[in-house]
């Protein structure tokens, strides 16, 4: 008996951060773990002590297997950033205190930059005052924006959601032809980071054509010129698809989703909540040129499609948590698990474990010279990254014609 | 050898469109059709004699079985609807013309009511001018909003769309929990019927409790009521998931959409194109109550996903899409191929032909006795309805990790 593990969901939910926790639950498992705890909606639960006694609900391979089909996060996910050591001691000292009475010495977290700003500052102040537990992060979110790693879990599945529906959507968009050209928009998330409207170009193959044009957050956005480009398209295609993010800006720095009239909100990271350039730019060539035009959004469908899952990503997502926390069982503490890609075609990875210092708070973007052809599209270099990480399918367990998900709401039979 | 077969499809594609020509070109070719011609873009593109050989395209059952998997019109749809015969017999002259030139015998349409009513004039003018030609309507419409067939090829794979997408979005809108109550607003297809709509209670099992509200647009929305059951529901739930049609209405008649100020399109057969009734709904709630809230928009993906077809549907797609051209083969005209269920449960189905002039421009909506909860909610006897149609499923065929899709760019090899 080695002590009790608990792990933690955090962050924007994905189609795979339950292959994660399946991953965490194995390994502690494997490795001969006492008691393992989930937190119920991630370090805040647990600052309340709402822990879920994992087996409670997960008894065998059966649900481990539906675990992995179903999407956000099990456990409930949280958006919650601990305050800075240096005067809020007693936030931490609550946090040891409450691991303790449980006799816990493994915390695992699976997030994003700010989850692993989470393990960051648990394993300094452990360091700090010479506690023995273990903290290791496991990393998670559709956005890739974490360092250090060649890319992250989540990703895979949420590109191939959106090249998926890209591709139906841009049959469905061609339907009509010249009779009634359409300029369709498309808009995906990713905030500063164009890591998933970029995914939007693996639907490009021997069937389909692709967007027209992709723009992403990292270069800045011209207005005049789209408008340029967009007429242009018209006059020679009768379809017109557009992928953009939601955090593409002007030169001078404003959001194109803040030059309409829409609603935004701040969440509790102080991250504004964006939507609607979409329906900015579709109104606007509607307006300027007399064109039908429509905007879809992905919004949470992006990050949630389970049903739509990489096997690749599935994986990798369970890896890094078995890797994690056997790491963490192993006396390790401090660090992310990432992922090395060897070889891209035929695809192998191996995984590192980086020092989380590197890695908390750091946006990783799209490079610069993958971003082509004036800011409106991107490289085969971007293809060529991206293309192994949505091979394979993960089949959903179906009931009634629906995709079955496993829910806290179910208690397992014992 | 009996002559040559046309077939168009026509309206806003579906998941099953092609699945429905698949038929066509089984029934042509076990019945000894000379050629087999395709509409490009439907009777628009027939007009002006745009006619495709199928069997430049399709040459056998690969072929047959992969358009199967392809999602919208894969000839080209059109949004066209024919004059009234009086005043415009040259419209019917050249159409005449057109397939007399052509030796065409047998003119099969896919598609909605629109569709539907091309089938009645051109039948009709045959009759008026002793011509030979057959005409026979082959249904299709999302909107499952055609009259005499118990439902319409293409409803059940939307409905397992909406269903399944649903029950992801309820997954993910639970998973921030009481720390943050989200209230999510979906909007779905289905101007004056309800039926897309409704779908989303199929979300509802012993893993999902389903939207809280639906509201379909056969019933007056009434605004401050909604208001208030949100406040409600926020108090009560951490997660609030409510399914609204395009189409709600006020008493007075006003769109919910036209309250906000979103952009307004005309078709071509008069229908305002609606959008934005869930931004408006969201942006009041959060306006009203602080309350988080998120507007999703299914979109062209509710009609597009062929991904997540239906295997009930993409049969009966095909079945009727057979049934109708072997039906003109043996002489018959002037009628739609309606699905008549014999029983539910074991699903057992038969099929029929109607006279197409008790069909054409007739709209079918959800029976108010199936809208209950002061129309916040649909009952039992629409599970009961609509759960075998989203039974079973079809895998596409992957390349690269994406579906593929046979598109009119790839001739076959012969």
């Amino acid at each position: 008996m080695k002590g009790n593990v608990i792990v933690g969901q955090s962050g924007g939910p994905t189609a795979v951060i339950n292959s994660s926790l399946a991953g965490v639950i194995k390994a502690a498992k494997k490795n001969g773990a006492g008691k393992i705890y989930g937190m119920h909606h991630g370090i805040e639960g647990f600052l309340k002590e709402d822990l879920i006694d994992i087996d409670d609900y997960i008894t065998g391979p059966d649900d481990l297997s539906l675990l992995r089909r179903t999407p956000s996060a099990f456990l409930g996910s949280c958006r919650y950033k601990l305050p800075q050591i240096e005067g809020n001691e007693d936030v931490y000292d609550k946090i040891f205190e409450i691991m303790e009475k449980y006799d816990i010495m493994y915390f695992l977290y699976i997030g994003g930059n700010d989850s692993m700003d989470t393990i960051k500052m648990l394993s300094d102040y452990a360091a700090m005052k010479e506690k023995p537990q273990k903290f290791m992060g496991v990393p998670k979110t559709i956005d890739n924006d974490l360092p250090l790693t060649d890319h992250t879990p989540g990703y895979g599945s949420a590109a191939k959601y959106i090249a998926t529906s890209m591709k139906e959507i841009i049959r469905d968009n061609e339907s009509f032809g010249a009779a009634k050209p359409t300029v369709c928009i498309v808009e995906i998330m990713g905030r500063h980071a164009g890591w998933l409207t970029a995914a939007s170009v693996l639907s490009r193959g021997e069937d389909c054509d692709g967007p027209d044009l992709i723009y992403l957050p990292e270069v800045p956005f011209d207005l005049d010129d789209f408008m340029e480009k967009v007429k242009h398209l018209a006059e020679t295609k009768s379809s017109v698809v557009i992928a953009v993010s939601e955090g593409i800006s002007l030169a001078d720095g404003r959001f194109v989703c803040e030059l309409g009239n829409s609603n935004d909100y701040v969440d509790a990271f102080g991250h504004k909540q964006l939507s609607g350039c979409a329906s900015f730019l579709a109104n606007k060539v509607t307006q300027e040129t007399g064109l039908k035009s429509r905007a879809i959004e992905f919004s949470t469908l992006q990050r949630c499609a389970t049903h739509m899952a990489s096997r690749a990503d599935v994986t990798e997502a369970l890896d890094v948590g078995y890797i994690a926390c056997e790491a963490a069982m192993q006396g390790q503490t401090g660090m992310m698990v990432t992922i090395q890609v060897n070889s891209r075609e035929p695809y192998m990875v191996t995984y590192n474990k980086y020092d989380i210092h590197e890695i908390a708070n750091v946006e990783r973007k799209v490079p610069h010279d993958w971003i082509i052809n004036n800011g409106t599209y991107v490289s085969d270099k971007y293809i060529e990254y991206a293309s192994p990480l949505i091979i394979g399918t993960i089949l959903p367990y179906y009931a009634g014609g629906l995709p079955r998900h496993l829910t806290l709401k179910n208690k397992a039979k014992k």
